[in-house]
């Protein structure tokens, strides 16, 4: 049995903002914070030391996702991947025109706004109302001048698994770079980079278990892009910068036991937010599932509901003080206030998109924890239409 | 008493490269690995509790530098930070030149050189035979057209302390944006932003003792470049990306440590470095002693020589099997087995610039680390003066 990090008594049900670290990662981690203090670029005995352990942890990350060891680009996050993937494109200059979505993650769709700014044509594919972008879309929407493509594999917000692999059987055929931000999907559903035919896909350790300030770029082996951070010419002078030994190895560890645990993982998710969202509209009136109902196209452990008449940071706060922890969507923008645009492209109007809930579960669940929801969350929902109704 | 990270009968002479993870930083950083998992953009309670340890960590710092906290913006490590610098002030398109050294970091230089293929104008200043750049050889490079001068506060290899305060006198009255690049100077030294007149300040926690993988950018508060990497928005839409809490909480730790024991650290590293310098020219012939010898103009701790005659990367590999850990200049670049860029700008010629021993002196270094150096390096010197002669 793994210890489990969260305290006793608390729902932690947020995992889509960041997961808890696993024991057992968080083991790997400790001797490379003592005495394997090395750089892995340095020559004596402490910096090779060093050096083994990260292309051990890269072998462990590829493998997860079927790719080559050598085609792994450790990153700070998965925020800096997406921008070295579009950036790293749109820098190769060879053409000036990419296409994304509406849905994408903040960090996608700013580094596109960025581009923009800088010449650059970017098209934002309008998805449907369960978060699906489709492969005519994408086909509609190239050009001869499309250098990229990027769409995310799996929302981080309302779930949908959007299908890769269609759009990119068309983008292979038309020599279109193809990149996926997988940040929420990788260790949660099976990710295989060559079924998948992407170029590019970004990697974080932090929503599968790992510590946050790790990610990842997987680039496919003839794909040449532009870095986005010069330097000493680590990475193969892709991503220069001293690595990051102790999260790496630690990203090396959680990929591993991803790969073991991910059947079982996924089954017992899938089957704690299924029993939500079965329950939850049982139990509230005037309550919006979001995001697309069919379990093999939802990512797993992942609801979102918007409660009619109800502010969703308000009912984020009252769950919060009693023990449960949730979202509204996307904690990188809860600070400001807006209405989720991911909401908002799937057609949901203003108020509506401001009475989101994010419930998202993780391996440190248990079914136990939808019981503690189901007492708790038709309570302060009403009590909120109260007090908006006084 | 601090336990020591280095294993005993160890002498790690690689502090330049990377330091050992202080053991109290270890410490603070663990409850981050454990049950305080939250995401601080969360607005739950486990989110603000990491968001008030990312701020506190933040006040630690700006104080060690005499900055306000505001002014601090972590990234991942100083490479990017020093990336984010100069192209944030470069796509801020107020001019298209810019002024730096011949000695600066890799990430500094080919940063510039990145830029130079987007169209900027870069001079790179030639530093005297110990490494100094003058206030004078700026105040000529700079034209109208001028956005920016990069300097580095202290060099990683030869230890010259550059005269920051002279230069950011100047190049304030020019109104031209000033940074410096302090990632091996910052705990050694005093650093002072606001006696330095500098804009922007590079920060490190892997060379102070913090673990590899955290750093930051001190920006002036008035100052506004653009951002290299775009997203969620975090560090007030600066630098995005989700916090690597733990290691933000230990930068901060190692900054408040290095506040309180920087005139003992200086002190001792001072007389180690100051003893190693003038025993081995007496016990080895034909020897260089790289870098200026007023031990206020050199950074506390740093030793660098070249032995004529003598592959600098055999004699890192020998000391290395004595349990004596060095290197020959910046680890970054080791791989490359290229002489270094810093020993050819102060005027050493290919053969010299080969044969280099860098030597840096950290915290958890005593001065009977200089006894076992002195018993083995010169036999090492000889022997392979030996081989080389056959």
């Amino acid at each position: 049995m793994v210890e489990n990090p969260i305290p006793e008594k608390e729902v932690y049900a947020d995992n889509n903002a960041t997961t808890p670290v696993d024991p057992r990662v968080k083991e790997a981690i400790q001797p490379f914070l003592e005495e394997k203090y090395g750089n892995p670029n340095s020559m004596h005995s402490r910096g090779r030391e060093a050096r083994e352990a990260v292309e051990e942890a890269r072998a462990k990350i590829a493998s997860l996702i079927n790719g080559e060891k050598e085609e792994i680009v450790f990153t700070s996050c998965a925020t800096e991947a997406n921008n070295h993937a579009l950036k790293g494109a749109a820098f190769s200059k060879k053409g000036k025109h990419i296409v994304t979505t509406k849905i994408e993650h903040d960090c996608v769709l700013n580094a596109s706004n960025w581009l923009e700014e800088q010449g650059f044509d970017v098209t934002y594919l309008e998805p449907d109302k369960n978060g699906f972008v489709s492969p005519e879309q994408v086909e509609e929407a190239v050009r001869d001048d499309t250098i990229l493509a990027s769409v995310m594999l799996a929302n981080n917000e309302i779930g949908t698994i959007e299908p890769i692999e269609e759009i990119g059987e068309l983008l292979e055929k038309k020599d279109i770079l193809f990149h996926t931000d997988a940040a929420q999907a990788v260790g949660k559903i099976p990710v295989d980079v060559k079924k998948l035919k992407v170029d590019m896909l970004t990697l974080n350790a932090h929503k599968m278990y790992g510590p946050k300030g790790i990610g990842g770029l997987w680039v496919k082996d003839n794909v040449k892009i532009d870095s986005l951070i010069h330097g000493g010419g680590q990475e193969k002078g892709r991503r220069s910068g001293t690595e990051n030994v102790p999260y790496i190895v630690g990203f090396g560890k959680a990929a591993k036991i991803a790969e073991s645990s991910l059947k079982s993982d996924r089954k017992k998710l899938n089957k704690i937010s299924g029993k939500l969202m079965e329950l939850i509209p049982e139990k509230v009136d005037n309550v919006v599932v979001n995001g697309p109902e069919d379990v093999d196209r939802r990512l797993p452990g992942n609801t979102n509901f918007s409660f009619h008449g109800v502010e969703g940071e308000s009912l984020v706060l009252r769950l919060d003080s009693k023990g449960i922890k949730a979202s509204t969507g996307s904690a990188c923008a809860s600070e400001s206030l807006e209405a989720s645009h991911v909401l908002k492209a799937i057609g949901l109007d203003e108020s509506l998109a401001h009475s989101s809930l994010r419930m998202s579960f993780g391996r440190f669940n248990s079914i136990e924890d939808v019981e503690k929801i189901r007492e708790v969350l038709p309570g302060e929902v009403e009590k909120l239409r109260e007090i908006s109704s006084m």
